[in-house]
């Protein structure tokens, strides 16, 4: 089951001013920067209401990140929600004809377990499942 | 002062399939649709925790949704913010160099003023404040 609309996703070019301008804009900063090895990327996240924006720096010019701003320029990647259990949610979307770009949750930003669902399978959206990592059970 | 993410504008070429892909994609249906002649576009809504998902479809080719799916294909359109004051938002973001894109705000879906940002302000991305009208004082 979705839950809500965990954060957006934004590829900027430059995430220190990106960081500044979205602190201009949201009217607070963000609460955490964290690089992501695996995807190639540095993010920063801001939390608005019960969502959170997250702006995706690459540091790499083979990542995702960075092949999105230079085919398309910078602006929102991906949109993210929530699920308590991914594997079930992965399994009924699957089953109910979207195309999962993953076949196995990975760890992805902000201790979570996520899936992409291909845009195609979407209104050109690429859209992100996620859940939380429990630190203690 | 900005809220929360109060919803995420999707653009789609066919608002009724689309409904039917967001239904099954979120697990719940669109709880309203609501056409906004001002601005030639059909609209649909989706609850998802505490924000939303807007559809919009293009009622005329000459609209901003139809040439925005001409030009980058069907996406994630804007994203909205909401504020408790719109004129006050307004002024602070363009004194802070946010490009605003109307001076004065103007009647959006969901019983909404908005007022939009210039995507250059804003690395790429389309920002919509918006403020609920109160049916009465």
């Amino acid at each position: 089951m979705i839950k809500r609309l965990e954060h957006l996703g934004i590829a900027v070019k430059d995430l220190k001013e990106a960081n500044a301008l979205y602190t201009k804009l949201l009217g607070v900063g963000p609460y955490k920067e964290e690089a992501v090895e695996s995807e190639h990327v540095t993010t920063s996240f801001f939390q608005t209401g019960d969502s959170k924006i997250e702006l995706l720096e690459a540091t790499d010019p083979a990542s995702a990140i960075a092949r999105f701003i230079e085919k398309k320029g910078e602006g929102i990647h991906h949109v993210a929600f929530e699920t308590d259990n991914i594997l079930e949610e992965m399994k009924r979307l699957e089953e109910a004809g979207f195309r999962l770009l993953n076949e196995q949750p990975k760890k992805g930003a902000d201790n979570k377990l996520v899936c992409f669902i291909h845009p195609k399978s979407a209104n050109g959206v690429l859209v992100e499942l996620c859940q939380s990592i429990l630190e203690e059970e």
